[in-house]
């Protein structure tokens, strides 16, 4: 191996100038040092969340690279997004079984316009010879006191999305060529092959809930498990109405059973799920009005768990609930 | 597959008190949420770095899983001391390929006790089925405008070591068992067993630097790759003098000539090389009487790269300067 680890980050990745992304007025010191530097400001919290993505895990064995990139900063910074939280910067610990030249341009390219799309910066990072893996640190800020934790729904609060679900396992379905309706129009394929290689994170939906909202987080597992986390962490009951459930024009063409079923426990989808105070409702038609696609899907009740109503009123959920890392794509 | 990644992270990660290993009162909210919440103090710069380990690459393909949590958490938080910087908080991106029980509780046990050891909570983290991954992105802070980085040195600097040298290399041959010279006593195989798998960074002797030393790193790559480092970034020619280079005791068993190629070429050793103006000189009595076995080993010249004295003059050096982790088990 003639190129060692130096060489592959600083070759591709600053030349894909993933260090200057976005405003870098936050960065003292970038890749290149034992380690980056921050200058946080006074009243902003530190958000700091890690992902992993693993080829047959976390997207198909066969992917397009620069899909890929992009992708893995999308997920993670998702993350920032559920917290209300802005990004700040990210870095990357990438294990590769060899030195791809045209993987690594793709793969940085797409990163880049990631990068670029949620602004971020790449401040530093790993590359090692491995099987294949992308590591994502992602930090971010949020003014003190306002990040959004999975703790505090509230008895009478409402139970809110803020976009449709879906969509990531309908994409995923596209992707993988399994599943999909005859006839389904080309536009629509490429609305869900884009729903999963290129998840928007809700970012400017999160800076809206900062000291509104009383809980939320990112769909990635799946509605019903992970409204279970919002129910667990804040120890109430969330109620879900199925009916209510928003799904696109996209994910119409399947059978209705189907879409249900990806709706409730398909993953991917990266819209944040969230619980208002009833006193803030107003402020959804405000958010409507601003493009943000938000439903009120259900409500919060006293007792635990995630009960589901599908037209025979609410009943508590029983199976798996969500999709598992360790077999998502093996199903 | 039972168990999803959020039990195996609360079982063994908990259990270990991970999150409770220093002084919590940074973590505004840490592992189970979207993303951990750190509060920062006001006149403080933020530090990160991202390792990530492998076996077969980082270390041998055969290993105790306890001293494998301790040296992945080791190698990561001795970039912290490399920049000056006090540990503040850690994720764990972790792929395993199976829910080995036993594994988990030794592997989180020796983690724990790097993590007392330098003061340092998890915060959260990733545990996805893989190949073995093991990522850890660690958090300190440094007073702003104090971080030790490596470019700043200046001609007339002297080149400090704050260590021996070499004893990573040999820890390395007596875990592998290759290359130890017959009659070795197995008190001295203990201390390079432990200098490998459990490297200490050089925290207090960081703290030390802050505001002193014009430049500095860790030595991970071996000395002449580092050394090199902070000859690029400073713009300056480093003059490495092989006769005042620190050895231990134990590394004295073997041959001379191994004895110096460790010390120049072996990485791992995890020691702070750093240049110190030559007004500071006096402190460096100050800092050994304190316990800091630091040796002067060269000095800060014009020009650019690294030249080592063998006894026969400084001379440039050719060829492979240390270690590459693309290869550094395999040769």
């Amino acid at each position: 191996m003639a190129m060692d680890e130096f060489a592959l980050i600083g070759r591709y990745f600053r030349t894909a100038q993933l260090e200057r992304a976005a405003d870098a007025s936050a960065v003292v010191l970038g890749i290149g040092d034992d380690a980056a530097l921050l200058q946080m400001a006074a009243d902003q919290q530190l958000v700091i969340s890690t992902d992993s993505l693993l080829a047959g895990i976390h997207f198909p064995e066969r992917y397009p690279p620069a899909e890929l990139g992009y992708r893995a900063l999308a997920v993670a910074v998702s993350d920032l997004a559920a917290m209300a939280a802005t990004p700040l910067a990210f870095t990357l610990a990438l294990s590769l079984p060899a030195v791809d030249e045209p993987w690594l341009q793709a793969f940085s390219r797409g990163l880049a316009t990631a990068a670029h799309d949620f602004a971020i910066n790449l401040i530093g990072g790993d590359t090692t010879r491995g099987p294949l893996n992308i590591g994502v640190t992602v930090l971010g800020q949020v003014p003190n006191g306002q990040a959004l934790a999975r703790a505090g729904a509230r008895v009478g609060d409402l139970l809110c999305i803020g976009g449709p679900l879906g969509d990531g396992a309908a994409g995923l379905a596209v992707v993988q060529g399994k599943n999909v309706p005859t006839g389904l129009p080309m536009a629509k394929q490429d609305y869900l092959q884009q729903r999963f290689w290129r998840p928007q994170p809700q970012l400017a939906l999160g800076l809206q809930l900062r000291g509104v909202a009383s809980a939320g987080l990112d769909v990635s597992d799946g509605l019903l498990a992970d409204a279970e986390h919002i129910a667990s962490a804040s120890g109430v009951a969330l109620h879900i109405d199925a009916v209510r459930l928003p799904g696109s024009e996209a994910l119409a063409a399947w059978p209705e059973l189907q879409q249900l079923d990806w709706m409730l426990r398909g993953g991917d989808d990266y819209v944040l799920l969230f619980t208002l105070p009833a006193l803030a409702k107003p402020r959804i038609a405000h958010w409507r009005a601003a493009g943000h696609a938000i439903s009120v899907i259900g409500s919060v009740h006293a007792g635990s768990g995630v009960l589901l109503d599908v037209g025979k009123g609410y009943a508590p959920l029983t199976g798996a609930r969500g999709y598992q890392h360790f077999r998502s794509l093996d199903d």
